[in-house]
Protein backbone atom coordinates (compact mmCIF):
# COMPACT_ATOMS: atom_id res chain seq x y z
CA UNK A 1 0.00 0.00 0.00
CA UNK A 2 1.15 3.76 -0.34
CA UNK A 3 0.11 6.60 1.76
CA UNK A 4 -0.09 9.95 0.70
CA UNK A 5 0.01 13.31 3.00
CA UNK A 6 -1.34 16.35 1.34
CA UNK A 7 -0.99 19.81 3.00
CA UNK A 8 1.52 22.77 3.10
CA UNK A 9 2.17 22.49 6.88
CA UNK A 10 3.80 19.37 6.27
CA UNK A 11 6.38 20.83 3.24
CA UNK A 12 7.25 23.78 5.21
CA UNK A 13 8.03 21.74 8.61
CA UNK A 14 5.51 23.68 10.39
CA UNK A 15 3.75 20.46 11.01
CA UNK A 16 5.62 17.29 12.29
CA UNK A 17 3.45 14.00 10.16
CA UNK A 18 1.89 12.23 13.10
CA UNK A 19 -0.05 10.72 11.06
CA UNK A 20 2.15 9.01 8.97
CA UNK A 21 3.71 7.01 11.59
CA UNK A 22 0.58 6.43 13.09
CA UNK A 23 -0.84 4.64 9.76
CA UNK A 24 2.03 2.85 9.05
CA UNK A 25 2.50 1.40 12.10
CA UNK A 26 -1.25 0.16 12.33
CA UNK A 27 -1.30 -1.10 8.44
CA UNK A 28 2.33 -3.13 9.01
CA UNK A 29 0.82 -3.97 12.47
CA UNK A 30 -2.26 -5.46 9.79
CA UNK A 31 0.23 -7.32 7.87
CA UNK A 32 0.41 -4.82 5.13
CA UNK A 33 3.79 -3.47 3.70
CA UNK A 34 3.76 -0.06 3.18
CA UNK A 35 5.89 0.64 0.14
CA UNK A 36 6.36 3.94 -0.17
CA UNK A 37 4.62 7.75 1.39
CA UNK A 38 4.67 10.83 0.02
CA UNK A 39 3.72 14.08 1.06
CA UNK A 40 2.92 16.89 -1.56
CA UNK A 41 0.96 20.53 -0.67
CA UNK A 42 -2.44 21.79 -1.45
CA UNK A 43 -2.17 22.02 -5.22
CA UNK A 44 -4.93 19.97 -7.47
CA UNK A 45 -2.22 19.61 -9.76
CA UNK A 46 0.17 17.70 -7.64
CA UNK A 47 -2.56 15.79 -5.71
CA UNK A 48 -3.64 14.82 -9.16
CA UNK A 49 -0.21 14.09 -10.41
CA UNK A 50 1.03 11.88 -7.08
CA UNK A 51 -2.88 9.67 -7.42
CA UNK A 52 -2.02 8.90 -11.14
CA UNK A 53 2.07 7.82 -9.83
CA UNK A 54 0.71 5.80 -7.08
CA UNK A 55 -1.46 4.28 -9.20
CA UNK A 56 0.51 3.18 -12.29
CA UNK A 57 2.35 1.40 -8.91
CA UNK A 58 -1.04 -0.91 -8.98
CA UNK A 59 -0.80 -0.74 -5.14
CA UNK A 60 -3.83 -2.63 -3.38
CA UNK A 61 -4.86 0.18 -1.36
CA UNK A 62 -3.91 4.24 -1.22
CA UNK A 63 -5.09 6.15 1.74
CA UNK A 64 -4.55 9.93 1.30
CA UNK A 65 -4.71 12.24 4.58
CA UNK A 66 -5.66 15.94 4.71
CA UNK A 67 -7.76 18.25 2.39
CA UNK A 68 -11.06 17.37 3.03
CA UNK A 69 -12.64 20.27 5.00
CA UNK A 70 -14.42 22.64 3.84
CA UNK A 71 -11.44 25.52 3.16
CA UNK A 72 -10.48 26.98 -0.47
CA UNK A 73 -7.05 25.01 0.17
CA UNK A 74 -9.08 21.41 0.84
CA UNK A 75 -8.17 20.25 -2.27
CA UNK A 76 -7.91 16.41 -2.07
CA UNK A 77 -11.33 15.40 -3.85
CA UNK A 78 -10.73 17.62 -6.81
CA UNK A 79 -7.11 16.16 -6.90
CA UNK A 80 -8.86 12.50 -6.95
CA UNK A 81 -11.76 13.72 -9.74
CA UNK A 82 -9.00 14.83 -11.94
CA UNK A 83 -6.52 11.56 -11.55
CA UNK A 84 -9.68 9.46 -12.54
CA UNK A 85 -11.01 12.00 -14.64
CA UNK A 86 -13.84 11.66 -13.13
CA UNK A 87 -16.44 14.48 -12.01
CA UNK A 88 -17.36 16.16 -8.93
CA UNK A 89 -21.12 16.05 -7.62
CA UNK A 90 -23.03 16.10 -4.58
CA UNK A 91 -23.36 12.40 -3.09
CA UNK A 92 -26.58 12.16 -0.89
CA UNK A 93 -24.89 10.27 1.49
CA UNK A 94 -22.15 12.15 2.44
CA UNK A 95 -24.44 15.39 2.23
CA UNK A 96 -27.04 13.40 4.92
CA UNK A 97 -23.65 12.52 6.71
CA UNK A 98 -22.71 16.16 6.80
CA UNK A 99 -26.48 17.46 7.68
CA UNK A 100 -26.46 15.64 10.51
CA UNK A 101 -23.35 16.71 11.94
CA UNK A 102 -24.36 20.39 11.48
CA UNK A 103 -27.88 19.66 13.29
CA UNK A 104 -26.15 18.29 16.12
CA UNK A 105 -23.84 21.00 16.58
CA UNK A 106 -27.09 23.72 16.62
CA UNK A 107 -28.57 21.23 19.06
CA UNK A 108 -25.69 21.33 20.98
CA UNK A 109 -25.48 25.13 20.96
CA UNK A 110 -22.09 24.89 19.65
CA UNK A 111 -23.44 27.06 16.44
CA UNK A 112 -26.77 29.01 15.67
CA UNK A 113 -27.70 27.40 11.83
CA UNK A 114 -27.15 24.19 10.61
CA UNK A 115 -28.12 25.47 6.78
CA UNK A 116 -26.17 24.00 3.84
CA UNK A 117 -23.55 26.51 2.79
CA UNK A 118 -21.73 25.88 -0.36
CA UNK A 119 -18.64 25.62 2.09
CA UNK A 120 -20.42 22.73 3.63
CA UNK A 121 -21.72 21.24 0.89
CA UNK A 122 -18.75 20.85 -0.46
CA UNK A 123 -17.41 18.02 1.88
CA UNK A 124 -20.37 16.05 0.27
CA UNK A 125 -19.07 16.96 -3.42
CA UNK A 126 -16.91 13.82 -4.33
CA UNK A 127 -15.65 12.45 -7.50
CA UNK A 128 -18.29 9.97 -9.17
CA UNK A 129 -18.72 6.68 -8.11
CA UNK A 130 -17.21 7.34 -4.81
CA UNK A 131 -18.76 6.79 -1.31
CA UNK A 132 -18.17 8.20 2.13
CA UNK A 133 -16.97 7.03 5.50
CA UNK A 134 -18.86 8.35 8.37
CA UNK A 135 -16.87 10.21 10.34
CA UNK A 136 -17.26 9.77 14.54
CA UNK A 137 -15.58 12.44 15.13
CA UNK A 138 -15.87 15.10 12.98
CA UNK A 139 -18.20 16.73 10.09
CA UNK A 140 -15.80 16.08 7.08
CA UNK A 141 -16.54 12.33 6.09
CA UNK A 142 -13.83 9.90 4.52
CA UNK A 143 -14.27 8.92 0.84
CA UNK A 144 -13.59 5.54 -0.53
CA UNK A 145 -13.19 5.08 -4.65
CA UNK A 146 -12.26 1.58 -6.28
CA UNK A 147 -9.66 2.26 -9.24
CA UNK A 148 -9.36 -1.22 -11.00
CA UNK A 149 -7.25 -2.99 -8.58
CA UNK A 150 -6.90 -0.26 -6.38
CA UNK A 151 -8.83 1.06 -3.40
CA UNK A 152 -8.45 4.55 -2.66
CA UNK A 153 -9.27 5.83 0.21
CA UNK A 154 -9.33 9.83 1.54
CA UNK A 155 -9.18 10.85 5.11
CA UNK A 156 -9.36 13.83 7.43
CA UNK A 157 -5.94 15.37 8.17
CA UNK A 158 -7.04 16.02 11.76
CA UNK A 159 -5.37 13.10 13.66
CA UNK A 160 -8.11 12.11 16.02
CA UNK A 161 -10.72 12.02 13.45
CA UNK A 162 -8.44 10.00 10.58
CA UNK A 163 -7.54 7.73 13.44
CA UNK A 164 -11.69 6.90 14.13
CA UNK A 165 -12.19 6.53 10.55
CA UNK A 166 -9.65 4.59 9.61
CA UNK A 167 -10.44 2.23 12.89
CA UNK A 168 -13.97 2.09 11.92
CA UNK A 169 -14.18 1.55 7.97
CA UNK A 170 -10.52 0.86 6.98
CA UNK A 171 -9.16 -1.60 9.52
CA UNK A 172 -11.56 -4.36 8.13
CA UNK A 173 -10.13 -3.78 4.54
CA UNK A 174 -6.81 -4.22 5.72
CA UNK A 175 -7.30 -7.13 7.75
CA UNK A 176 -9.24 -9.26 4.69
CA UNK A 177 -6.36 -8.34 2.56
CA UNK A 178 -3.53 -9.75 4.70
CA UNK A 179 -5.31 -12.56 5.54
CA UNK A 180 -4.32 -13.09 8.70
CA UNK A 181 -0.38 -12.24 8.16
CA UNK A 182 1.15 -10.01 10.79
CA UNK A 183 3.95 -8.40 11.64
CA UNK A 184 6.26 -8.91 14.86
CA UNK A 185 8.80 -6.93 16.20
CA UNK A 186 11.47 -7.15 18.63
CA UNK A 187 14.41 -4.77 19.80
CA UNK A 188 17.92 -5.45 22.05
CA UNK A 189 20.17 -2.56 22.75
CA UNK A 190 24.00 -3.01 21.81
CA UNK A 191 26.44 -1.17 23.72
CA UNK A 192 30.79 -1.14 23.48
CA UNK A 193 30.61 -1.84 19.99
CA UNK A 194 30.60 0.25 16.61
CA UNK A 195 28.28 -0.19 14.16
CA UNK A 196 31.36 -1.08 11.69
CA UNK A 197 32.09 -4.08 13.86
CA UNK A 198 28.47 -4.64 14.02
CA UNK A 199 27.85 -4.80 10.43
CA UNK A 200 29.32 -8.35 9.30
CA UNK A 201 28.13 -9.83 12.93
CA UNK A 202 24.25 -8.77 11.51
CA UNK A 203 25.14 -10.22 8.07
CA UNK A 204 25.78 -13.81 9.94
CA UNK A 205 22.65 -13.50 11.36
CA UNK A 206 20.32 -12.80 8.53
CA UNK A 207 22.19 -15.36 6.40
CA UNK A 208 21.44 -18.36 9.02
CA UNK A 209 17.70 -16.57 10.17
CA UNK A 210 16.67 -15.46 6.39
CA UNK A 211 13.10 -14.81 7.34
CA UNK A 212 14.02 -11.91 9.89
CA UNK A 213 14.96 -8.46 8.78
CA UNK A 214 17.92 -7.04 10.93
CA UNK A 215 18.32 -3.35 11.12
CA UNK A 216 20.86 -1.22 13.27
CA UNK A 217 19.78 1.77 14.69
CA UNK A 218 22.70 4.11 15.88
CA UNK A 219 21.90 6.03 18.69
CA UNK A 220 25.09 8.66 18.35
CA UNK A 221 28.64 7.44 18.39
CA UNK A 222 29.74 11.00 19.98
CA UNK A 223 29.72 9.47 23.26
CA UNK A 224 29.71 5.87 24.18
CA UNK A 225 28.78 3.57 21.32
CA UNK A 226 24.87 2.89 21.61
CA UNK A 227 22.87 1.07 18.96
CA UNK A 228 19.40 -0.30 18.76
CA UNK A 229 18.66 -3.89 16.80
CA UNK A 230 15.64 -4.21 15.44
CA UNK A 231 14.31 -7.48 14.47
CA UNK A 232 11.03 -8.25 12.66
CA UNK A 233 9.56 -10.85 10.57
CA UNK A 234 5.91 -11.69 8.91
CA UNK A 235 3.79 -14.59 9.54
CA UNK A 236 0.36 -16.04 9.85
CA UNK A 237 1.62 -18.09 13.12
CA UNK A 238 2.12 -15.63 16.14
CA UNK A 239 4.46 -19.03 17.66
CA UNK A 240 6.31 -19.62 14.44
CA UNK A 241 7.33 -15.89 13.90
CA UNK A 242 8.00 -15.45 17.99
CA UNK A 243 10.58 -18.54 17.18
CA UNK A 244 11.99 -16.80 14.65
CA UNK A 245 12.86 -13.49 16.48
CA UNK A 246 14.30 -15.68 18.84
CA UNK A 247 16.31 -17.33 17.22
CA UNK A 248 18.09 -14.59 15.60
CA UNK A 249 18.30 -12.33 18.50
CA UNK A 250 20.21 -15.09 20.60
CA UNK A 251 22.77 -16.26 17.60
CA UNK A 252 23.46 -12.48 17.21
CA UNK A 253 23.61 -11.69 21.08
CA UNK A 254 25.93 -14.81 20.89
CA UNK A 255 28.11 -13.08 18.16
CA UNK A 256 28.20 -9.56 19.55
CA UNK A 257 29.20 -10.59 23.12
CA UNK A 258 31.90 -12.91 21.63
CA UNK A 259 33.32 -9.55 19.99
CA UNK A 260 32.72 -7.78 23.44
CA UNK A 261 29.52 -5.99 23.10
CA UNK A 262 26.64 -6.22 25.75
CA UNK A 263 23.20 -6.66 25.12
CA UNK A 264 20.30 -5.70 27.24
CA UNK A 265 16.88 -6.61 26.16
CA UNK A 266 14.37 -4.40 25.49
CA UNK A 267 10.67 -5.34 27.58
CA UNK A 268 8.56 -7.39 24.98
CA UNK A 269 6.00 -4.89 23.34
CA UNK A 270 2.33 -6.21 23.15
CA UNK A 271 1.12 -7.29 19.61
CA UNK A 272 -1.58 -4.44 18.25
CA UNK A 273 -4.17 -6.15 15.94
CA UNK A 274 -7.51 -5.95 15.64
CA UNK B 1 13.39 21.20 -4.00
CA UNK B 2 12.51 17.78 -3.08
CA UNK B 3 13.47 15.21 0.04
CA UNK B 4 13.90 11.93 -0.16
CA UNK B 5 13.80 9.79 3.87
CA UNK B 6 15.38 6.34 3.22
CA UNK B 7 14.34 3.79 5.47
CA UNK B 8 12.09 0.72 6.66
CA UNK B 9 11.65 2.36 10.58
CA UNK B 10 9.70 4.94 8.49
CA UNK B 11 7.85 2.80 6.34
CA UNK B 12 6.99 0.55 9.22
CA UNK B 13 5.74 3.42 11.89
CA UNK B 14 8.99 2.56 14.06
CA UNK B 15 10.31 5.77 13.54
CA UNK B 16 8.42 9.08 13.75
CA UNK B 17 10.26 11.54 10.47
CA UNK B 18 11.80 14.40 12.52
CA UNK B 19 14.39 14.65 9.84
CA UNK B 20 11.94 15.59 7.26
CA UNK B 21 10.29 18.22 9.06
CA UNK B 22 13.45 19.54 10.71
CA UNK B 23 14.87 19.71 7.44
CA UNK B 24 11.50 21.54 5.78
CA UNK B 25 11.66 24.45 8.16
CA UNK B 26 15.28 25.10 8.26
CA UNK B 27 15.32 24.74 4.00
CA UNK B 28 11.41 26.86 3.95
CA UNK B 29 13.27 29.59 6.49
CA UNK B 30 16.48 30.23 4.12
CA UNK B 31 13.21 30.79 1.24
CA UNK B 32 13.37 27.34 -0.36
CA UNK B 33 10.28 25.84 -1.71
CA UNK B 34 9.70 21.93 -0.94
CA UNK B 35 7.81 20.82 -3.14
CA UNK B 36 7.96 16.97 -1.91
CA UNK B 37 8.60 14.97 0.75
CA UNK B 38 9.24 10.90 -0.60
CA UNK B 39 10.03 8.07 1.82
CA UNK B 40 11.01 4.84 0.72
CA UNK B 41 12.75 1.48 1.84
CA UNK B 42 16.12 0.09 1.98
CA UNK B 43 15.96 -1.23 -1.62
CA UNK B 44 18.20 -0.41 -4.13
CA UNK B 45 15.39 0.00 -7.12
CA UNK B 46 12.91 2.25 -4.79
CA UNK B 47 15.89 4.44 -4.12
CA UNK B 48 16.89 4.48 -7.79
CA UNK B 49 13.53 4.95 -8.86
CA UNK B 50 12.62 7.77 -6.73
CA UNK B 51 15.70 9.43 -7.08
CA UNK B 52 15.03 9.18 -11.05
CA UNK B 53 11.81 10.44 -10.62
CA UNK B 54 12.65 13.39 -8.84
CA UNK B 55 15.24 14.19 -11.14
CA UNK B 56 12.51 14.13 -14.34
CA UNK B 57 10.61 17.11 -12.15
CA UNK B 58 13.99 19.41 -12.46
CA UNK B 59 13.88 20.33 -8.87
CA UNK B 60 17.37 22.45 -8.16
CA UNK B 61 18.01 20.08 -5.07
CA UNK B 62 17.16 16.50 -4.39
CA UNK B 63 18.39 15.84 -0.22
CA UNK B 64 18.32 11.97 0.81
CA UNK B 65 18.26 11.50 4.50
CA UNK B 66 19.42 8.08 5.74
CA UNK B 67 21.41 4.59 4.22
CA UNK B 68 24.96 6.51 4.65
CA UNK B 69 25.89 3.80 7.30
CA UNK B 70 28.62 0.99 7.35
CA UNK B 71 25.72 -2.13 7.05
CA UNK B 72 24.23 -4.11 4.27
CA UNK B 73 21.00 -2.60 4.62
CA UNK B 74 22.44 1.12 3.68
CA UNK B 75 21.98 1.28 0.12
CA UNK B 76 21.85 5.17 -0.64
CA UNK B 77 24.62 5.43 -2.34
CA UNK B 78 23.92 2.08 -4.70
CA UNK B 79 20.51 3.48 -5.28
CA UNK B 80 21.58 6.94 -6.70
CA UNK B 81 24.45 5.30 -8.55
CA UNK B 82 21.92 3.54 -10.51
CA UNK B 83 19.62 6.10 -11.00
CA UNK B 84 22.80 7.91 -12.70
CA UNK B 85 23.88 5.38 -13.99
CA UNK B 86 27.38 5.97 -12.91
CA UNK B 87 30.04 3.88 -11.21
CA UNK B 88 30.57 3.25 -7.53
CA UNK B 89 34.50 3.73 -6.31
CA UNK B 90 36.76 4.42 -3.28
CA UNK B 91 36.90 8.14 -3.16
CA UNK B 92 39.71 9.10 -1.56
CA UNK B 93 39.04 12.43 0.37
CA UNK B 94 36.05 10.60 1.78
CA UNK B 95 38.28 7.61 2.41
CA UNK B 96 40.56 9.81 4.24
CA UNK B 97 37.96 11.15 6.31
CA UNK B 98 36.26 7.75 7.28
CA UNK B 99 40.09 6.90 8.17
CA UNK B 100 40.57 10.08 10.61
CA UNK B 101 37.59 9.04 11.79
CA UNK B 102 38.82 5.86 12.87
CA UNK B 103 41.96 6.72 14.27
CA UNK B 104 40.00 9.56 16.44
CA UNK B 105 38.18 6.65 17.74
CA UNK B 106 40.92 4.58 19.09
CA UNK B 107 42.76 7.95 20.37
CA UNK B 108 39.45 8.50 22.51
CA UNK B 109 39.74 4.35 23.09
CA UNK B 110 36.48 4.29 22.23
CA UNK B 111 37.72 0.96 20.06
CA UNK B 112 40.66 -0.84 19.63
CA UNK B 113 41.79 -0.84 16.03
CA UNK B 114 41.37 1.65 12.96
CA UNK B 115 41.65 -0.73 10.49
CA UNK B 116 39.92 -0.17 7.17
CA UNK B 117 37.36 -3.12 6.83
CA UNK B 118 35.34 -3.45 3.93
CA UNK B 119 32.55 -2.35 6.04
CA UNK B 120 34.18 0.95 6.54
CA UNK B 121 35.67 1.38 3.36
CA UNK B 122 32.00 0.94 2.28
CA UNK B 123 31.22 4.38 3.38
CA UNK B 124 34.16 6.38 0.92
CA UNK B 125 32.42 4.36 -1.62
CA UNK B 126 30.25 7.07 -3.23
CA UNK B 127 28.80 7.16 -7.29
CA UNK B 128 31.66 8.52 -9.77
CA UNK B 129 32.30 12.26 -9.84
CA UNK B 130 30.41 12.66 -6.14
CA UNK B 131 32.67 13.76 -3.31
CA UNK B 132 32.24 13.97 0.65
CA UNK B 133 30.88 16.90 2.65
CA UNK B 134 32.74 16.32 6.20
CA UNK B 135 30.16 14.95 9.32
CA UNK B 136 31.42 17.09 12.27
CA UNK B 137 29.92 13.87 14.47
CA UNK B 138 29.55 10.99 13.15
CA UNK B 139 31.78 8.32 10.51
CA UNK B 140 29.67 8.73 6.80
CA UNK B 141 30.45 11.69 5.17
CA UNK B 142 27.64 13.51 3.51
CA UNK B 143 27.84 13.25 -0.13
CA UNK B 144 27.21 15.81 -3.32
CA UNK B 145 26.77 15.39 -6.77
CA UNK B 146 25.71 17.74 -9.60
CA UNK B 147 23.26 16.49 -11.99
CA UNK B 148 22.67 18.37 -14.69
CA UNK B 149 20.26 21.45 -13.42
CA UNK B 150 19.91 19.83 -9.93
CA UNK B 151 22.13 19.16 -7.22
CA UNK B 152 21.69 16.02 -5.28
CA UNK B 153 22.77 15.76 -1.79
CA UNK B 154 23.17 12.82 0.85
CA UNK B 155 23.09 13.12 4.46
CA UNK B 156 23.02 10.50 6.73
CA UNK B 157 19.75 9.34 8.87
CA UNK B 158 21.02 9.77 12.40
CA UNK B 159 19.40 13.55 12.84
CA UNK B 160 22.56 15.40 14.66
CA UNK B 161 24.71 14.10 11.81
CA UNK B 162 21.91 14.87 8.67
CA UNK B 163 21.52 18.47 11.15
CA UNK B 164 25.48 19.19 11.43
CA UNK B 165 26.23 18.45 8.09
CA UNK B 166 23.41 20.48 6.87
CA UNK B 167 24.18 23.62 8.63
CA UNK B 168 28.31 22.97 7.83
CA UNK B 169 27.75 22.39 4.07
CA UNK B 170 24.36 22.74 2.97
CA UNK B 171 23.00 25.94 4.48
CA UNK B 172 25.27 28.39 2.33
CA UNK B 173 23.79 26.46 -0.96
CA UNK B 174 20.49 26.69 -0.59
CA UNK B 175 21.20 30.23 0.69
CA UNK B 176 22.44 31.55 -2.30
CA UNK B 177 20.08 30.37 -4.69
CA UNK B 178 17.02 31.37 -2.44
CA UNK B 179 19.35 34.83 -3.12
CA UNK B 180 17.77 36.80 0.24
CA UNK B 181 14.06 35.64 -0.31
CA UNK B 182 13.05 34.28 3.10
CA UNK B 183 10.24 33.21 4.48
CA UNK B 184 7.74 34.77 7.32
CA UNK B 185 4.54 33.49 9.28
CA UNK B 186 2.52 33.93 11.58
CA UNK B 187 -0.56 32.34 13.27
CA UNK B 188 -3.22 33.48 15.29
CA UNK B 189 -5.96 31.51 17.49
CA UNK B 190 -9.81 31.74 16.86
CA UNK B 191 -12.38 30.43 18.81
CA UNK B 192 -16.11 30.55 18.89
CA UNK B 193 -16.50 30.09 14.98
CA UNK B 194 -16.25 27.14 13.29
CA UNK B 195 -14.32 26.26 10.31
CA UNK B 196 -16.94 26.27 7.54
CA UNK B 197 -18.08 29.69 8.74
CA UNK B 198 -14.44 30.91 8.72
CA UNK B 199 -13.98 29.61 5.28
CA UNK B 200 -15.52 32.40 2.98
CA UNK B 201 -13.91 35.42 5.95
CA UNK B 202 -10.48 33.68 4.69
CA UNK B 203 -11.32 33.57 1.15
CA UNK B 204 -11.89 37.40 1.30
CA UNK B 205 -9.07 38.24 3.31
CA UNK B 206 -6.85 36.30 0.61
CA UNK B 207 -8.51 38.39 -2.17
CA UNK B 208 -7.61 41.29 -0.60
CA UNK B 209 -3.84 40.18 0.01
CA UNK B 210 -2.88 38.50 -2.70
CA UNK B 211 1.02 37.80 -0.99
CA UNK B 212 -0.39 36.19 2.44
CA UNK B 213 -1.26 32.63 2.60
CA UNK B 214 -3.87 31.92 5.23
CA UNK B 215 -4.32 28.53 6.33
CA UNK B 216 -7.31 26.80 8.96
CA UNK B 217 -5.87 24.00 11.00
CA UNK B 218 -8.75 23.09 13.12
CA UNK B 219 -7.55 21.91 16.41
CA UNK B 220 -10.63 19.61 17.11
CA UNK B 221 -14.41 20.10 16.49
CA UNK B 222 -15.39 17.97 19.60
CA UNK B 223 -15.42 20.33 22.16
CA UNK B 224 -15.47 24.29 21.19
CA UNK B 225 -13.99 24.55 17.80
CA UNK B 226 -10.72 25.79 18.18
CA UNK B 227 -8.79 26.61 15.00
CA UNK B 228 -5.35 27.86 14.64
CA UNK B 229 -4.96 30.65 10.86
CA UNK B 230 -1.75 30.25 9.64
CA UNK B 231 -0.47 33.46 7.66
CA UNK B 232 2.94 33.13 5.28
CA UNK B 233 4.39 35.27 2.97
CA UNK B 234 7.84 35.04 1.41
CA UNK B 235 9.86 38.30 0.43
CA UNK B 236 13.22 39.67 0.27
CA UNK B 237 12.09 42.38 2.47
CA UNK B 238 11.24 41.63 6.35
CA UNK B 239 9.81 45.30 6.74
CA UNK B 240 7.34 44.56 3.37
CA UNK B 241 6.81 40.89 4.64
CA UNK B 242 5.73 42.06 8.26
CA UNK B 243 3.93 44.44 6.68
CA UNK B 244 1.75 42.16 4.53
CA UNK B 245 1.13 39.50 7.17
CA UNK B 246 -0.59 42.58 9.98
CA UNK B 247 -2.73 43.96 6.84
CA UNK B 248 -3.63 40.46 6.48
CA UNK B 249 -4.32 39.69 10.04
CA UNK B 250 -6.11 43.07 11.03
CA UNK B 251 -8.60 42.32 8.18
CA UNK B 252 -9.29 38.68 8.68
CA UNK B 253 -9.43 39.35 12.61
CA UNK B 254 -12.35 42.33 11.85
CA UNK B 255 -14.47 39.76 9.85
CA UNK B 256 -14.05 37.36 12.48
CA UNK B 257 -15.02 39.06 15.20
CA UNK B 258 -17.95 40.74 13.80
CA UNK B 259 -18.98 37.02 13.07
CA UNK B 260 -18.62 36.47 16.56
CA UNK B 261 -15.65 35.05 16.93
CA UNK B 262 -12.72 35.38 19.47
CA UNK B 263 -9.29 36.16 18.31
CA UNK B 264 -6.02 35.40 20.47
CA UNK B 265 -2.79 36.37 18.96
CA UNK B 266 0.42 34.09 19.05
CA UNK B 267 3.86 35.46 20.04
CA UNK B 268 5.98 36.63 17.40
CA UNK B 269 8.63 33.86 16.60
CA UNK B 270 12.42 34.65 15.86
CA UNK B 271 12.72 34.30 12.56
CA UNK B 272 15.71 31.97 11.54
CA UNK B 273 18.14 32.83 9.33
CA UNK B 274 21.47 32.11 8.51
Amino acid sequence: MEIICIGNELLIGKTLNTNAQWMAKRATSLGMLVKRITIVSDDVGEIANIVREALQRKPRFIITTGGLGPTFDDKTLQGIAKALNRKLKVNENALEMVKKKYEAYVKEEKMDKAELTPYRIKMATLPESAEPLPNPIGTAPGVIVNVEGTVLIALPGVPSEMEAIFEDSVVRLLWKEAEGVAFFERSIYVDNIMESNLAPLIGKAMHSNPYVYIKSHPRGEEEKPHIELHFSTTAKDSEIAKKRLENAITQLSELVEKTGGKIKLQKRKALTQP
